[in-house]
């Protein structure tokens, strides 16, 4: 199975491709035609970049490669989808942060927010605790769509034709700032609360419409559920933003959060610094925060 | 009084400065090595490039450029501040669009919420009605602050230093997609949903906290405040938004809009096809967009 990464080299953002634990840099593999530092450009030209690629060389182990998120600085919207799964609507019910919402009153339509651009963070970085600002910091392990071709209007029937690929995406969120705001943007978009990675699985590769999604703290399972359980799955999620959105290429739609998040215990087990955080998506690979 | 524009020049982007009724491409004014042919990089070099500055030559005639938006594509988050002003509180009060508020409770802290970036549009573009989508198409005339200075937790009494300038902005709202999907992201960024221009005024030159702000349809008065009136001040903004954020250069806040919206009317007056919205800012200008 291919995965694109982006990984630091002296200091530059660079692509690389993953394959059975070893990587190729763009650099190393491809003419120097070719889109390569850039993954939304990388993702533009990857049918081309696909033929053309030869892995023959030993490349490189990838323990030895810094990683960061496969798109690092997103220059569209980091699009996530609230209250996508049953059991995690019901679990928030008591948070009030939709106060139109309950248990039995799940969304007739998808609540879409975004995160900001430079909320965006890599496998292996730190979650900076907002000490001062919040202290009801929780995680929400999600399953990334990276829209490839640009679209308006997309019938759901086509939508995952206009997917490149998954990756996953911890949408960290501050519940006391969402709450505070009413609209979400704030709580959800502090400095590095947008880890991201480690790869892009091409849509080729996997099915994401039917994926286990866990997430530990510390080595305690807190969320374990399934892509199929959305409540407005991949293509209807396409569908809508669509409608009068043109998606382009590189735009990232986070598809909401499973049950288990730390809000939804009681009491409530919120993150603190120290916490580890380990998401994993079946078929995608693992990511991994430190709350510091 | 000195303006910063981007206009279209043989099909690509190209920044320049405006003043009294000119303009000068930055090409023609500036050394070879300062960044001039994108806005944020101008922005970031702005002391240096008003240094060397010479406006000696003739320059063009402004009506013979074709102005995009000052930043056409903004690669950062395009910021927007809900129910800034009493009186607009008031009026969309029966919209239940946020059903925690009423006229007797305007909001304790700032609702931030997000347009796409790809929803941008320049002065004299068209505003698509997205048919068979929405049939409340609403206008928002607004004052909006573009970030120079970086920052983070941001004091109010320094939060003008971060501050690079002005424009004006139309916050283009769906209002039945605004309310059917609880946040307001999808019904504020339909393509076209984000008129921005004409240019950047410098906070050098005028005071962004004292201006006269109105806002015609098809010659009609509809909005006539000040952003004095603001419930949430520019500097308390920034305060806000950057407690947890780094607020970085090219950040657009668009900072609420005043009374007088279509929705605010009984019976409602919401945007047709071939209305003409004209906006205009004491000391800044005239942004025009027709809806077709």
């Amino acid at each position: 199975m291919l995965k694109l990464i982006t990984f630091l080299s002296q200091g530059d953002a660079r692509v690389g491709v993953v394959r059975g634990g070893r990587m190729w840099p763009l650099d190393d593999v491809l003419s120097a035609n070719a889109s390569k530092h850039d993954m939304v450009a990388v993702i533009r030209d990857w049918d081309a970049i696909r033929k053309s690629l030869k892995l023959e060389s030993p490349g490189l182990e990838l323990t030895d490669i810094e990683l960061q998120a496969p798109i690092p600085r997103p220059s569209g919207a980091i699009m996530c989808i609230g209250k996508n799964y049953r059991d995690h609507v019901k679990e928030m019910d008591k948070w009030k942060t939709a106060p139109a919402l309950s248990a039995q009153d799940v969304p007739k339509n998808p609540i879409v927010f975004t995160k900001a651009p430079q909320s965006v963070i890599g496998p292996g970085a730190a979650i900076k605790y907002p000490h001062g600002l919040s202290s009801q910091v929780d995680y929400e392990a999600e399953l990334a769509v990276i829209i490839g071709k640009p679209g308006r209007a997309i019938k759901r029937e086509n939508a995952l034709e206009h997917v490149f690929g998954y990756t996953i995406l911890n949408d960290v969120t501050a519940r006391d700032l969402q709450k505070r705001h009413q609209q979400w943007f704030i709580g959800k978009s502090c400095d590095t609360f947008c880890p991201m990675g480690p790869w892009i699985v091409p849509a080729t590769e996997i099915n994401g419409e039917d994926l286990r999604i866990q997430c530990w703290i510390n080595d305690e399972l807190r969320q374990d559920g399934r892509t199929s359980d959305m409540i407005f799955p991949i293509p209807e999620l396409i569908e809508t933003i669509s409608a009068g959105i043109t998606l382009q290429t590189g735009d990232i739609i986070a598809t909401g959060t499973p049950s288990g998040v730390g809000s939804g215990f009681d009491p409530p087990k919120h993150l603190l610094p120290g916490d580890k955080i380990r998401i994993a998506i079946e078929n995608i690979g693992e990511l991994l925060n430190t709350v510091e």
